[in-house]
């Protein structure tokens, strides 16, 4: 298999377009779009997809590199650490002696393509105007799923026609102040964060050959090659680059020692060992997590891009980090972790890739001092997540923020919105649930569920009405801000502290030494359980049994009530259309928050209120956070209504796919990629994890003929069939022991050699 | 004196805080506002106030500076070009041997001082808790108004404690790919823009004393460079640096040679001289163009602001370029003039310095055939300028745009916007109505009138009800496209075409041979005139004597009506709350449009039908643009509604003073401060332009007690106070012949010795 071979374009995925995001053209005010949506990231490594620098000179931004865990504060007096760009290991710079090569690239010419199915990215482009060069440029680039640190680049340029001196140079790009160098040698640079003690190393490999002959650089500086040559028509010059990358706390002296040993043993498989590598991990992860609709090409289309980016983003090895809410796609958010990880990704990853969420909840466990920390200074005992988290786990939400207006915004969130504990504790019970992972439920995840359920205790006070309430929070709805008794907040945090009993109970009984261990380590004893118990009665619910309605807060229902339908051709969020302190004052939802408690917790809504609930608040909900859609379609599949599910799944998806729009510029809106695979899997699936087995109740939408999937749960591997037209479940139990599964209204024993078929399920 | 006296706090503008503009501390999110508000131009070089590089590592956008006329198109393929940034010429490095050393600046401590009287920028900061130094850091930055390809800093750096070894690099920040460099030398850097065929220059020559004793750099590059000591307590470091730009046409070869003779002159003078001549030139704008307001310091800051920013960004020395419409201080609209410059700035201009609202003409001029060419291009004869131009006159209005919403949005100004041509028009008249020149009007100006009435009297064509309509136009209410008989567009194209006949008739009767040259070169006779006087007469004007309403455009009224009380609290614009489509079918205005027609031909609204049509179309402007209040409190004013005049005289103001936003990001909105001008001149005091001498009606608000200032009219200086508790106007002639000043109903004659008092005006 040669160079051109690997980067011809029926090579591409095998072909099938299916797999394939595609672009060709060159639009300037696309290019932000462009280059989030086409970005490739291991969890470690995250790199847009710019190329703009092989396109000779363009006043566009320099494609963005991340690593996970950089981070760094901006300013010397910024408490706020941001994700710290990496350098650019990325460009080159191909030369004429009067200035750059590819100046006038054919417009049309110049195709992208990400081939989804073996996470790489193509990019050609030709030049036939240009004299005294015409060319073709051809580039293939990835980071290894095989192995994270390392990097892969290989371009090839075709000569058509022409004679000139040509230089190639392949340095990295400025990194100016952002990173402070520390070490500089021909094959590895270092650098250390100025204020953060992170420090980065990185080793490069480079070759060049034409018509297959390797050439010597004619310069040789810190991680800088340069070729010179006179280029001749027909000639085929292929360029390759490998780096490997490695983040330290500072106080690691051999920062660069792992990053050689890494490069070493990418250079020993070569570029042809690790891009087959790269492949079989991603061949892998589809055959975990692959999703097939047949009858629907763009909800078909919108899994795969949810599915790659998904696996893009986690990193299984890492528990420094966790996935932020751009994941390693762009600049917003500056790399910060929200609830969108436990409530919109953990589900994902608990049943396809379980190694990952375990990692992500690591991620909490580890950052549960600072939580407590954080609890401690509101006068409670127990744990409150931190709403943004860095790497510290410190409270890290910025104190203002600028508005869709460019108006400068006050924020709270960081001290008010507190739900973020019970969604942690949410994402640690479904993990468990998942996997019945009994080290990570002794290791960590009993004591995170503990340590919340003891927040939530403490948060909500006995008053003298003899109920507790939870005063002064910011609930998913943040339009609403210090409101009590947010329906979402306290229906989660009665959950959390009845979890946190049914913990207790558990680790009492089948593994007494680790009760004993976290009752002295954490001073918890029955007296203090006692309380929880009282506690998960007594928290206000805002449930009125005449009206079968939640209230979203206390006071909700007598604000202004506002027809959102008279904005239906507004195009930015209801706070900016209607200002920020009238949207306070009115029954206008930022996003799902009763109708979220519903999508989480549906035992939690008696009889026929779920259906009350979502009628009342859905056309209440301006939908202004991109998470919003994910949790309606989720309920509304959940509620039957597969249509409007659909509907919500085809706006989530359109998020990061619709080509109107740039927004996407900073970054995949993951938490939505996410909550598209929810509303499929947990919604028209109906797929639920019960202590006992797990439920399927299948409710496809018209259009969608059958909807075929693969599930780990507990160690198993399940392959589930869903067909629309014939309204047959079929599930095989390709791994594992016998397991129950529910589904049709009864219970069914599965084995490797028993398949089930139930006829007549959902439609 | 000493640089650190210069640099003291108590020199700057002699200690009168009207005179400044001053910040302390820092915060990253206001950061971009400052860099536009603090800015530096002379019409030539631009210099945003970004000073984040002294301050050590601070990942913040990089100072943008920028040369007027120094465009390119940003990509091989693109059509529409942008001003290129250019080589930042401040940035030095202040370097400890383990970093910067301005890495832990006292928040509180960093001032940033905009003396405008002098047109200097001063920053101070200082380090107090990092080990080894403490230091106090100051500078001064300026662009000569007197030499306007001379650009001074100066920085000093004083220790206060400790000892370290110290590097101090001065060296130019990377161009990147933004310009192709052609030609490197120890003083000099020349750069080609890579498509548009424009080259710059930038010689250098740099200093650093330590305690007065100049010390020889250690390192020399291209201009770059380093010096390195052990800093002690006590030592006083002094660095300046002078920089001389030129930009050439690429087919220059001695691009270097300019710049080498400027700078050279300028080293002659020395710094001091440098900043005497500097403050020399200033201090003449401001006696010519300086207002006093007593009674409301608010509104005097804003107008210095505002005269400010005006008197920074014209050059009376260059007709190859206009001001854009964010000057040379911010990156939006790139760099391109639209009827911004014609109508909100030649007023000030023409008034307080003609000589620069005669270049901003000839620039018109210059771009006449590109003017022709287009409306040849739609089967027109006579001119039709660019709606938007940046160099050659083409136009270069994208096709795209992305809007508030992030979403692309198709931009059809560039066909449609066609009043840009009658504005030209009108601006070239008011300047012959100022100045009596002669030369010009026979030179250009004429031209530019004959040939924008020929271009409305071929675009107005008569059709079967014997009026002539001009279809298909988008007029200052840029929500309503192709629309048919736009009042503005048509009442302009009225006026344009009569002042061609009083144009042709003055120059036919002062100026014989120039009327043959003129008639000949644009084959001009008089059946064509005869043409023009039926199509003056004709055009439709959609005004409606029953009513007294002009209708904005046929078949407005019709349109949905929307109550915009109803929006109040919104912060974005009309047509982005309702979305775009309702927007073109409703009647919400972006801005003026028949108001401003009345703002600038009160003249076309028969007897009381002014205040008519004001109350009704004040209601239905959303204001969605910038301009929009200047014209509404001009129109006020002039209707005798002075406190309404005055909020929007404060609303205007504040889009670039407003500290809670910040949309001047990209750049101060110079349009919105030539209407601040405005309000005040043309509205306020009520200055009108007659054939036959100048006018005053004023009309103050109830708080500004008195209105000084001076105008100049044709090569007279006046000088003009206003006091509006004992409704006293006086009027003295400081310079020149005789001349009528009509007031309070009556017309006097003035003389350098026999200044006019009127009593009883205004109020």
């Amino acid at each position: 298999m040669s160079v051109a071979d690997t980067l011809a374009e029926d090579m591409i995925a095998g072909g099938d377009p299916s797999w394939l995001l595609r672009e060709t053209g060159y639009e300037l005010l696309r290019e932000s779009t462009f280059e989030t949506r086409f970005a490739l990231s291991n969890g470690f490594l995250g790199v847009r997809g710019g190329l703009a620098s092989h396109l000779g000179a363009c006043r566009a931004v320099p494609p963005r590199i991340y690593v996970a865990g950089l981070f760094d504060t901006p300013t010397p007096d910024s408490v706020v650490p941001e994700l710290v760009p990496a350098p650019d290991w990325t460009q080159v710079r191909i030369l004429l002696p009067d200035g750059p090569l590819m100046r006038c690239p054919d417009r049309s010419s110049r195709a992208l393509t990400l081939d989804m199915r073996r996470g790489a990215l193509f990019m050609e482009a030709r030049q036939t105007c240009n004299a005294p060069l015409d060319v073709c440029l051809r580039s293939l680039r990835l980071v290894s799923l095989h192995a994270r640190a390392i990097g892969m680049q290989v371009i090839e340029l075709r000569i058509e026609s022409g004679v000139s001196d040509l230089t190639f140079e392949a340095a990295f790009g400025p990194t100016d102040f952002e990173l402070a160098p520390e070490r500089a040698e021909l094959d590895l640079k270092a650098w250390r964060t100025w204020r953060s003690g992170r420090s980065l190393a990185i080793a490069a490999a480079a070759s060049l050959e034409v018509d297959g002959i390797e050439r010597q650089p004619v310069m040789r500086g810190d991680l800088t090659w340069n070729w010179s040559w006179t280029a001749q028509p027909g000639q085929i010059v292929t360029f390759r680059r490998i780096i490997a990358v490695t983040r330290h706390h500072a106080t690691d002296v051999h920062a660069g020692a792992r990053a050689r040993k890494e490069l070493a043993a990418a250079r020993t498989l070569g570029w042809r060992g690790i891009l087959a590598r790269h492949e079989a991990a991603w061949a892998e992860r589809w055959r975990c997590s692959d999703i097939r609709v047949t009858g629907d090409a763009a909800a078909q289309a919108a899994l795969r891009f949810a599915i790659y980016h998904l696996n893009g983003a986690a990193n299984p090895e890492d528990p420094h980090v966790s996935v932020a809410a751009r994941a390693l796609t762009g600049d917003d958010y500056r790399g910060h972790v929200f609830w969108d990880t436990e409530i919109f990704l953990v589900p994902f990853y608990a049943l396809t890739w379980p190694e990952a969420a375990r990692t992500l909840l690591m991620y909490r466990f580890r950052t549960l001092d600072a939580a407590r920390a954080k609890a401690a200074q509101m006068g409670c005992r127990g744990a409150l997540y931190a709403w943004e988290s860095a790497d510290s786990g410190s409270e890290v939400t910025p104190a203002q923020t600028v508005g869709p207006d460019r108006k400068i915004l006050d924020v709270l969130c960081g001290s008010q919105e507190q739900h973020i504990s019970a969604d942690v504790a949410y994402a640690v019970w479904q993990y468990w649930q998942a996997t019945e992972d009994e080290a990570f439920l002794q290791e960590a995840g009993a004591e995170i569920i503990l340590e919340t359920a003891r927040f939530w205790t403490w948060r909500a006070a006995p008053e003298a009405d003899g109920r507790r309430h939870i005063r002064t929070v910011i609930g998913p709805d943040e339009y609403h801000e210090g409101v009590d008794d947010n329906a979402f907040t306290n229906g989660m945090a009665r959950w959390t502290i009845a979890r946190g009993l049914d913990v207790a109970a558990l680790v009492q009984a089948r593994w007494p030494e680790t009760w004993a261990r976290l009752a002295r380590s954490l001073d918890l004893g029955e007296p203090e359980l006692a309380h929880w118990r009282e506690a998960a009665e007594a928290i206000a619910t805002g449930f009125d049994p005449a009206t079968g309605l939640f209230e979203q807060f206390a006071g909700f229902s007598a604000l202004e009530t506002v027809d959102l339908n008279a904005y239906a051709g507004r195009s930015v969020p209801m706070d900016v259309v209607l200002g920020r302190e009238r949207t306070q004052r009115a029954q206008v939802i930022k996003q799902a928050d009763v109708v979220a408690l519903l999508a989480l917790l549906p035992e939690a809504f008696p009889g026929a209120s779920g259906g009350t609930n979502f009628d009342h608040y859905e056309p209440r909900c301006g939908h202004g956070s991109s998470l919003s859609r994910a949790m309606h379609g989720l309920a509304a599949a959940r509620l039957g209504r597969a249509e409007a599910a659909l509907s919500y799944f085809r706006r989530s998806a359109a998020i990061d796919l619709a080509d109107t729009h740039v927004a996407i510029g900073g970054g995949i809106h993951v938490a939505a990629l996410g909550g598209v695979w929810m509303i499929a899997i947990l919604g028209f699936a109906g797929l639920s994890l019960r202590a006992d087995g797990l439920a399927f109740d299948p409710c496809l939408p018209a259009d969608w003929q059958s909807l075929d999937f693969r599930v780990r749960w507990r160690g198993r591997d399940l392959a589930v069939a869903i067909d629309g037209t014939t309204r047959v479940l079929r599930v095989a139990l390709d791994r594992g022991a016998p397991m129950t599964v529910f589904a049709g209204g009864a219970a069914f024993v599965i084995a490797m050699d028993r398949p089930l078929t139930v006829e007549g399920v959902g439609g």
